[in-house]
């Protein structure tokens, strides 16, 4: 039901949102994401144009979220690749119906948005914060912090 | 977010609740429901196979509902020719999630427990009436009943 497009951009944003303060190349993020590059390609293009994530060439280039996961929701994120459509009209274009819907299509765009509040009410924050500790995200952990790092012994 | 497919097994499945005891020839149901022939056949064979539909050739063959519009939901509708798959198991494949989802793949599994309910609680007999009398069906009227046909004043 949701498109292979909105996965991989939901994917590559996990990802960005687990490494805020790193510029990451394309190719990190396909090996993280399991995504194709030539697909991750299009699908950050996408992000980019949405404004939610910021994506440069050269040296210190790379790409990482344009904004706070906080203030990023899933909604947006599906929106900026595949946006959910909402049936705004008689699907069959019968001009005795225009924009009102009939039972069938009226139950369908119901379902739309229940779709499109719990997306809205989620943040990209809510999906890599795992309170029950029970479940991986699906890309690499966070960067180890600094105090990790210079632990050897651990 | 919704399929062709399933938009065009709702409209089939629409009409024939529509008209519940006559056998509808293919091309009347195209006609009334704007489903392209070929696109239709293909529908109603799968319809036919999740027991949806009873579907018979010759003169006094036809299609028509294989059971009450009010034993049928839309979801069964829908998962007969595009069926809504929930997420169970870690889409990446990584071996340390197995079964066990991230919080993002939680959360569209969410979504789609919420459609999945949605759909399982509404009747295609639902989606036929109209308690508000706002809008009418996207397909054609029940047949007139005989009094009413007879009824030339009308």
């Amino acid at each position: 039901m949701f498109s292979r497009t909105a996965e991989y951009a939901l994917r590559t944003t996990s990802f960005l949102g687990s490494r805020p303060t790193t510029n990451l190349t394309t190719e990190e993020i396909a090996t993280a994401t399991k995504v194709p590059p030539a697909y991750l390609s299009k699908v950050i293009q996408s992000l980019r144009k949405a404004g939610l994530v910021d994506s440069r060439r050269g040296a210190s280039g790379g790409v990482k979220l344009n904004k706070d996961p906080e203030d990023i929701t899933i909604l947006e994120i599906i929106n900026a690749v595949d946006p959910i459509e909402r049936i705004d009209r008689c699907p069959l274009g019968l001009a005795a119906h225009g924009v009102q819907l009939c039972p069938m299509h009226s139950q369908l765009d119901e379902a739309l948005a229940s779709i499109e509040e719990i997306f809205g009410a989620t943040t990209l924050a809510d999906v890599l914060d795992d309170p029950a500790g029970s479940a991986k995200r699906c890309t690499f952990p966070r960067s180890p912090k600094k105090t990790r790092r210079t632990a050897r012994s651990r």
